[in-house]
Order: C-alpha cells, then structure tokens, then sequence
C-alpha cells in the first residue's frame, strides 16, 4: 500500500539525473534543495563576466518536474540524519521519512584552512550569487579605475588575480581577458580597460594538468596570446583587501589588488561528514572529505544510502578515485537511478557502477578550446565548436535552450556582453 | 578653449536623452549615475514575476555611450551642489564642475510618512534589486506553503497583496495571477497554486483613474476574469509582517498575507531639495518634492539648471502639472539637448517645452491591455500588441533587443517564466 520513499538531496546533475531515472517507478520521489533551481555550473564564470544572466544558465526545478507527477520538489535545508529511523531532519524541524536515500549535495570552496579569512576576499564560483558578487567586483574595480588619474592605485584596480589552473581558473582569466581586451575597450575616456593585467597564479609548473601536456602547453599558450600573465610554480600566501603576497623561489613578491578569483579548490558538502557520524564504521571519509561508496555507489554496509558526485569518493577498478566533475554525477545519478527503479521492479542488479570517460574539455576564450577524448586531442577553433555543441547539447535539456544559444551567438558576433550589470550594491541601492 | 561642462545627473530617460542631443556639440559631457546601467523601469514587474532576467531590460551606461567620445559615465553618487562656484559634490569628496546642470535623478517610493516601517515589509518597484526582492518574496511564499498542511497559515502564504491601482498595481496584479494560475499551476504536489488570492488594493472607487471611465471598467473586469480581487474604496492603515489592516466604509479589516507590493506612491528624489535650499528664492519646491521649473525646464532665474523627470514640477499652458512619466522625461530630455546644443552653437532658442501627450496605456496580463491616445480607446489584444509594439520599438534602442522580443514571444507561446529563480537568500547561500 505505502509508496516507496525516496528522498534525493541535491538538486545538481547527479540528484537531476537519479531523480528522472525513478520516474516510471512505484516510488514517491522527494527531492530536497536549498535553492529552487537547477544550475548549470560549467557557464557560472560566463555570469560572472556579464556575458550570460542567471536565468540563462539556472532552470526552476519545479519547471524540470512539472509532468513527473511522483517526484516532489521541496526547498529546504537539511540539518542532520536520523539513520535509525530512517529520516531526514530538516532545519525548520521537519523530517522527511525515506526507504532510500540519494546524498548529492554537491561541495563548496577550500580555502586551505583560511576559510574565514580568505573567503570574502577572493570568492570563488559556485554559487549564482558567487558569480554576481564576482561580476560586481570586476565592473566595480573598472568604474573606479575610471575616476582616479594615473597611479598605482588605479594600477591595482585593474590589476585582476585569478588563483588556480585548472579549467576554472583558466575559463575565468581567458573572460576577464576578452572583458578588458575587447568588449569594454570603448566604453572608458580616462582609462584604457586594455592596459588591465590578468593574472592567473598556479602552484604547480603547468595549467590544465589533468589534460595531455602538448594541450595544456597550447592553453598557456593561448592564454599569453590574449593578453593574460600565467604565473607558474607560484604559490599564494596572503590575500588582503588591497593586495596578495605570492611565493615564487622562496621569494616573496607583493601583487597590488583589488579583485581576486578564487578557483583553486573545493571541499565535499559538510553533509558527508554527517551522515558517516551517525552510521558509524564501516562508513567512513576520505582525506578530501568525501563519503567512501562501494562499487554501487553506497554506503558500505547500507545498500538504502547512496553518496554521489563531488561529495561521494568512488574508487574505480584500476585504483583511481573519480573526479568531481559534471559527467561523473551525471552517471552516478542515472546508474542509482536505475538501480533503485531496478530494485523496486523485484530484479536484483548487480552490476557496478563504471564511468565512462568522454574526455576533458575546457575553453579559454572566444573560439579557443582544448578537448581531449581518449587519443583524441583538439585545441583552437574547431575544440571551441566541439565544447560549445556538447554544452548546448546539454543545455537542450534546459526549457531555455534556444535563448542561452541566441545570447552566446550574438555574444560571439558581437563581443558584447549585456549582461555586465553591477547589482545588490548595499550603498547604491535607492 | 576650455570645452562647456554639461553635468548629466541620472541616467534615465530624461537624462540619457538629452545626453544623446549633445552628442554633435563641443560640450564634454559627464553624465552620472549610482548605477552602471539605463534601466527600462515600465518592464521590472515582468522582472519581478521572472518572466524577463534584469539584464533583458538593462543596458550598461557605457555601452550606450561607447561611440560618443564627448560624454563621460561616471559611476557616481551627488552629495550636494556647489551653485557659486558651480561644482557638484560627490559623496566621496571629490567635485565635477560645471557650466550646464541637467538634473534628472528620478523618484523613489512614498510610503505616506511611514516609510521606515512599511518599506521593508511591502518592497516597491524602482530598482532592479526591488524587483528580484520580490520575485523571491513572491516565489518564496509558494514554496514555503508547499510545506504545509491545509491551513490558515498556509492560505495566508497563498494570498499577495498589491498596493495601489495605477498601471503599476494593475500590472503586477495581473502577473502575479497569471503566475499562479497558468506558469506554476502544474509545478506543486501539495498545494494548487491556482487557488491563490490576488487582492488589489486601491483607495479609489476605479483602477487606472487616468484613463477614460470606460478603459478602467473594461481594464477591471479583465483584472477579474484573471482571477483577481479589485477591492475599491479601501484604505490601506497598517501593514505587519504577515498581514495587513484595511478600511472600508469606516469597517477595519485584517488579511493575512505575507507579501505585499507597494504600487501606491512615490516622491521625488532629495536632490531636488537639496538644489532649491542651496539656490534659495526664487528656486522652489512643490507639495510633492519637485522642482518647480519654468517653460525652459530650467529652475527660474537659473537657466543654467534644469531639472527633467519625475523630479521636475512642469505646469503645461493650461495648468496642469505634467505626470512622472517615461514619454515627459524623455521628451524635456530632448528638449533640454538641443536647447543647451543651441545656446552653445549661439543660437538663441526662445521655444518653450511643449508636451506632446501620445496617450496612455497599461497591461492587465497577457493579451489584455488597454490604450487611449487622443480620441481613440482600445482594449483587449489590439491594445496588447499596440502596448507590446510601443514597448519594442523602445527597447529596440537596448543593444539586447532581439533577445528581449525572442524571450517575450518565447513566455507568450508557452506561459513560461523561465527566471523564476529565488536568490541572494541570505541564509541559503552556500
């Protein structure tokens, strides 16, 4: 008589997926998150650059579920787990029961131990909010560059730092690129936006390291081209409101600032570390803080619990733990999702969960790319076209496909980026 | 040698207009804003029922101006004037001289004396972050009475009120039902959003009192057909945080509710008290806050400062004093370029500002709205694409046009509101 529960936490790619995977089942489907959209994080620092608006790249998750009348959307804030019981305590004191549990909360930023410190002065890009916050900060910095005269103050307004290599960090300091080099270089009459400095600064002595060597040359490459400063084997060591203090060589080397981009690391959502207290061995965390899953993507020892993308740790046959990136929540959803349709159904499926790697993609400016796919390996304008068709591809799943496309097009066209509203200004609001 | 110094402050439609008709002077012209962007106010209550993104109906300053090399945007708040050495002061310390004053800096909500208390329980719709407060104030409200059991305190969740039966308050009455009666009406398992109540307020006996009787009858029976209540006669005494106290026919009424729409007043911005008390007589304000300007738009015995907009006090020929409407600040804009264009070239203009009234109009919801120019009235779709039509040939000046008529035509066909995204949640930020 009573419907299965299953209670999903995470709205991301692998709650999405996992959540549509049930939907010709028996189950009642309750999907919980904070917030009341779907976002698509890869464009976040396209929004950050004023090139797309939120609503572009975020969909209403009640839009998503409208016509699967078994799942449920409902905004709210998990506070803990009571596992004995089966239950998901909410924060406003409310608890959802469930007969299988789907953990994808997703992760945050890392800032090294200097969370408190740090976080406020160099947000990083998770969040819709980070990327208007980050956008703000950008314009910001150009509008009082525009208003001092020559000096070193206005040197380090348009001074920007952009921490980390990886495809983030190399997505953000390409668009800051374009930003000054291109759209805005008419816009100022005391200022030359295309005298701004781009800086991205990298620990180790590459950029895109998880990419074969000859591309992430290529990337460094094209990012020097366009105009950008790639400081490697450089590592961060202070970051203040009007500066950061690097190490290069057991040097230290003081940047003038006001805009830094944090794009270096990210840490599992805090939920792991909560649900692995209150199940006890034999669950447990790996070092990133990730919940460890067996080959089916479950708690060991609670085949009802299921940890997936950024927050699980899957370990695969040959030794490797998954990254935390798109494709893999994406599968992981669907396999659980299957599994647990599967389950339902009374057939018992055993196969483990494998990830199939596409490839690597990361873009670093207008019609610059580097894709890699098995031996595969693209850079330039044709890598750009296979990043922006997998992209839209996906995004045909959004309901506003065809505007998103329509914006980048006329982006592309026009190097413009309409979207470079400076918003949310406490001191300038009314 | 030294070049005239036009100072432009606000970048509205008064502002930009006469920015633009000193585009062929020798002026330098520097206009100021708090804000980076034009904002196309008459289209934020589709902002604020996420049927458009911000960006759609806001174009940065700067890209407006990009090919008028003699004006400068400065992103800038005024402190106060300096009217004998003719500088304008920033908050930040520093001056703009000038040899012309253009001041346009619009209106901002009238909450009749209980401003401090009631604005922050019923937003109004002036600015960009207004807009996105309610859209999540309104989003918010379904999504917390999702949660609840069929109740008084989840009817109340379902119940939004509108304060103020002008084109404003109709509008977004009639959005708001279109919200929840069309856009949201399959996105719920709990609750039907169909059976929201949409209650707008209005001191009056009619809505939409500028019009012709017979336009506010047609415009009020549509509000209803839409599903809205139209409570006429009723006074609005005291607004709480989950409900409001009316009047009518000297009965108190309470309706619980937790969001309220503020469509009733506005006042003129305090920078025009702030030029009559440096000025002093014969410079003036009237009862509203506005200054009192001549023919010319310029403050008497000042024709060096003119004042433009909803800040202005303009008596017509024929007594009457001019709206605070877009197509008034738009054409004194105008009028005020070419008048300080000619001065400048040495030509002596003696013409006054003349009104020319193109007619009224207000939509009620999609495909209802009504139009009155001169002798002829309309309603019903005509009127709609007549509205739609005006609004686009407008818009057609934003370099994002294509995308807001593409977006629009898109939420017509299907009844979506793909921006429906609640942000900057304190509490539910990372």
């Amino acid at each position: 008589m009573n419907r299965p529960q299953v209670v999903i936490i995470g709205g991301g790619f692998a709650g999405l997926a996992c959540a549509r995977g049930l939907a010709k089942t028996k189950a009642d489907v309750k999907l919980l998150d904070r917030r009341n959209f779907h976002l698509f994080q890869p464009l976040l620092y396209q929004v950050a650059t004023g090139a797309l608006s939120p609503a572009n790249i975020a969909a209403p998750l009640r839009s998503i579920f409208r016509r699967q009348k078994n799942c449920q959307v409902l905004l709210a804030e998990v506070a803990d787990f009571n596992t004995v019981d089966r239950k998901v305590e909410l924060i406003d004191g409310r608890s959802v029961p469930y007969d299988y549990l789907v953990i994808a909360p997703g992760s945050t930023h890392h800032y090294f131990g200097q969370d408190e410190k740090w976080e406020p002065l160099a947000p990083g890009l998770k969040t819709i909010e980070d990327a208007t916050e980050i956008r703000r900060k950008i314009l910001s910095a150009f509008e009082a560059a525009e208003l001092l005269q020559p000096s070193p103050a206005r040197t380090a307004l348009l001074t920007f730092i952009v921490i980390g290599g990886g495809p983030t960090g190399v997505e953000m300091a390409g668009a800051i690129c374009e930003l000054a080099k291109h759209t805005l270089k008419n816009d100022f009459r005391e200022i030359d936006p295309r005298q701004a400095r781009v800086i991205l600064i990298e620990n180790s002595p590459g950029i895109l390291n998880n990419f074969h060597d000859s591309l992430s040359t290529i990337a460094k490459k094209s990012l020097v081209n366009m105009g950008a400063e790639v400081w490697n084997n450089t590592r961060l060591t202070e970051i203040h409101e009007d500066h950061v203090i690097v190490t290069q060589d057991n040097q230290s080397m003081r940047i003038d600032s006001h805009t830094v981009v944090w794009a270096a690391g990210v840490k599992a959502s805090p939920l792991g570390k909560k649900i692995v207290d209150r199940l006890g061995a034999p669950a447990s965390l790996d070092r990133a803080g990730r919940v460890v899953v067996d080959k089916a993507c479950a708690i060991p020892g609670h085949q009802e619990i299921f940890v997936l993308g950024d927050a699980a740790s899957f370990t695969t046959e040959d030794g490797k733990v998954l990254p935390g990136v798109a494709p893999v929540a994406m599968q992981q959803g669907r396999y659980v999702g299957e599994l647990i349709a599967g389950t339902l159904k009374g057939e018992a499926i055993s196969k483990s969960f494998s990830y199939l790697d596409k490839g690597n993609m990361a873009t670093i400016g207008r019609s610059h790319a580097v894709v890699e796919s098995g031996k595969i390996r693209l850079s330039g304008g044709i890598a750009w076209l296979a990043w922006l068709f997998i992209h839209i591809l996906y995004l045909a799943r959004f309901e506003n496909r065809v505007l998103v496309l329509m914006q980048w097009f006329w982006n592309y066209l026009t190097r413009n980026r309409a979207a470079r509203l400076i918003t949310n200004v406490e001191s300038q609001v009314k």
